[in-house]
């Protein structure tokens, strides 16, 4: 009698570009899933750009239609492109770091194929990840939409003064805010451009999105952390040269009276780490806390 | 045919200790109550202080049994103490501030007979604070325990060096902190000494607690915001006459190999406010987010 | 037997443009000075905006040669255009605000005629401020320059990634910086834009300079300040739509391996203020130091 | 015709008591010292922890009238003390690190022999460090004193509230302040307590000193540097428990009304680094200036 095979799985790979002797590490990653039964494909961009002909290349879309998982290898600013692209699916990554440890790249290449090993036998933590989305509004109509793993930041342009910041959460007015800019950002993105203009670091399981405003005017205006089922409006009251950017995309030309309408977006993102894996470790390893600016003191 | 009427509402007055002149909106407050068909009794030590006859004195617990509100007229140290013994009960709590606006006792003395007017007849809008419980263990017993309402502080003692701090969080380790202590804070206590430390605003409604190292050695250890269904373990590594306090009520004598385990308290507290109040406004007020340290300009 | 009289002293008059209402306080303190002996005229922009026909106009480079001071009525941002243009010369500067109290604009108009007469009578406390000269090389040739009262910003462009920066002062490597920019200022900017990107105050006698990180992707890269005799050297080693700006003049377009090369300059300004002034009293008033973000307490 | 030989100059060792395996390297020190005609002594609490019989031993007067310089083999803290303590005199210091690289001990010990050939030959940099003294006066009498290379901390006790500190510069009130206490730091200590509470970094060049305060209570009581030819007057105005310390040398007991005058000594200290030292090489390898919290980014 006949034995249905197992329908193959597919997992895609998104790979960093421009990135010297990358077709090393990638190749062993495929000729491992390929030895294991796997249907390897290669995202879009990747398969353009890494000429590594016989693999197969799927959209964005396909991928999240039909993968079981997605490789990325590179850092966190490839993991964050895909990870925004593929928000509306639920396949989850799995991200290898090809140079110094990534918050979101937690696998180190060295020890790549006994980890994926693990991972894809299900010995692994899933995490979920939120994102916010946010529609920039003029005259009562949408000029423009982005998501973000990290971060909304609304900031004044080069070479102009302050901007002027009117900031509403769930319909009451916080404050009228002068600045640099502010950033509206996830706990994933709570160690990025947020922690540099002093924001806290923000659990990833914390319901919460953190507003850090940049160089305010007034010194009281500190980081505020809400939950992040809050909607937040930030209308550009004042300043030249304005833009909006979610995590990095941005969009110029704001004019007095536009709003920014920021919320949790109802998909998330899952990430796949090693079992056993912990936050804190990639937290301590990336933020150097066993070092000392100063002093004798050894840890014991 | 006889009516039965509805039995009498008790409400419970705490007052601040030693504060010259405060029998008349106290005796104001009792008359307006007590007209509207309110039983009014006194705290027990506030009726020890304040020595006004004929009215009658109750407990803590018999408040937390019998009392339909707890009226509180002092600010936010008053509010702070009698939150935390009111916790194990439902008696929702109101705050009149007799001198600066309070994050807590959000109504001003001027205006309190018509807002409490509105309140008592349900116009108000209630809000709900989460309180921190700590254990204090040694050799696996616990030698002591405390309630906050506003945040624990593991601190060394004056004099002394830095003290060290492992810290655990959900059994994950976080890390070794070298510094002068560490605040684990509620939302409530955001806007506290955890905000002069250096810690973001919490929402109120926020579930999140924030750790927030006081001075620490390494300028990588910064606050950090964690979900308030976490528990927190901290271990006394180094440092000498370190001690441990809730709400600034001191348990010194803490020795290498103490831990103290932290974590949300099943019980929380209940304020009411004006209905339509604002956190945000009340965070403006206190924080003077519409003045400015420098420049020309004003706001629109 | 003939009196030479003593030739008239000359005062000029800065005044804010834009203000509504101005020429009243104007022409108070014009009609007082000339009964008090003086020739008043005004700077030439000044002449230009305000309209008020039957006052002589002198340009910045008369004024620097003839006046025995300048008055400044309006805030500090008037007070650093017109300080700027006269720092080549000796003329002192007296500021009066408009509006708002401000840092260099410190006598408040409605006390301005006592004030101006004691000032001009010789009971005056006279304060230098440094200056800070940078010029833009490229390929070895300055491109540009210019001088700075408050100081000099080198930051990345809107929309754009962090930019790099090599930091050499006198000739030693400080450190390859990246963040959104960096802020070089003398102690009279360290109250301005310094300040909200987290800088330290300085005592406006200090002899020192403060460069202070924006944003830096380092949390170790701490505000520094360096003995104002130094020179220092800012590299453009990566970032798009890099801009120098100096007191808010900016010059854009650097590119890579452009240089800032910045030191004080040899000029300086003089302002002169009541009698028995005192700087932490202006700090004291900007920056709300006797009043409290929470809790009870009140100063005694 | 004889000649007069030139006298055998002295070098004094100082070493951190409690290492183990010590007595290797401080033996070769002082064969190789002695091979080169200098004449080695022990401090007197060297000699007596070190047990190494055979090398004579001075009192710290004895080496301040005698020795042509020091040399401190241990970390930081070894320097602190016996900088302070030969203060008064004028030998000049180096400074050996037998553990991690200090700010102050800034040679390693693996290349301490030919820097040290080096230095004592003259190819050296001095660099003088300025300390300060302070007063602690009751009444109008002195109770007692210090001297500080680091920094002079007044600050509350364990388990007590806030401190409320009078502080006046050169005559002029410059602030009540709430907080945890104030530290008073010169160049050379703002890399230390100073730092981790918030403070700049300032060059030992500057002739600065910094006051941060600890935990302050408002938000804009920024660190501030003041000429070190100020006079610093803080009076205990509240609090209990006050305690204040020079160099971590704790004097407790503070009472309301109580004075710390606080000024620059009048005399400094001198190191002798290796020819070509930089400060901002130390500064870069503490503070770890070329590592990142985050992202891919490599310097180029």
């Amino acid at each position: 009698m006949p034995v249905t095979p197992a329908p193959q799985k597919t997992i895609a790979l998104v790979v960093r570009p421009n990135t010297a002797g990358i077709e090393k590490p990638v190749g062993g990653v495929i000729d491992h899933l390929q030895g294991a039964g796997y249907r390897v494909v290669f995202e879009a961009e990747t398969a353009a750009h890494l000429r590594m002909p016989g693999i197969e290349a799927m959209s964005v879309a396909q991928i999240g239609e039909t993968a079981s998982a997605a490789i990325v290898m590179g850092g966190d600013g490839t993991m964050l492109g895909i990870a925004r692209q593929l928000a509306p699916y639920t396949v989850p990554l799995i991200g290898i770091n090809l140079g110094r440890l990534g918050f979101m790249t937690d696998i180190p290449s060295e020890r790549m194929i006994p980890v994926l090993d693990d991972i894809l036998n299900g010995k692994s933590d899933a995490e979920r990840r939120t994102l916010l989305e946010g529609r920039v509004m003029r005259g009562g109509a949408m000029i423009t939409c982005g998501l973000a793993v990290n971060d909304v930041v609304v900031a004044r342009g080069a070479g102009a003064g302050m901007v002027e910041l009117k900031v509403t959460v769930d319909g009451r007015f916080m404050y009228n805010q002068r600045s640099d800019g502010l950033i509206i950002s996830t706990p994933t993105g709570s160690t990025a451009y947020a922690l540099s203009a002093g924001g806290p670091l923000l659990h990833p399981s914390l319901s919460g999105t953190v507003l850090v405003p940049i160089a305010p005017h007034a010194l009281s205006n500190r980081p505020i952390v809400v939950p992040d089922s809050s909607e937040i409006v930030i209308e550009i009251v004042s300043g030249r040269d304005v833009s909006v950017n979610f995590d990095m995309q941005t969009f110029a030309s704001l004019v007095h009276g536009d709003q920014i309408i920021i919320s949790r977006s109802p998909n998330c993102i899952t990430f796949l780490h090693p079992e056993g894996w912990s936050y804190y470790d990639t937290l301590r390893e990336k933020l150097h806390w066993n070092e000392y600016p100063s002093g004798e003191g050894k840890l014991k």
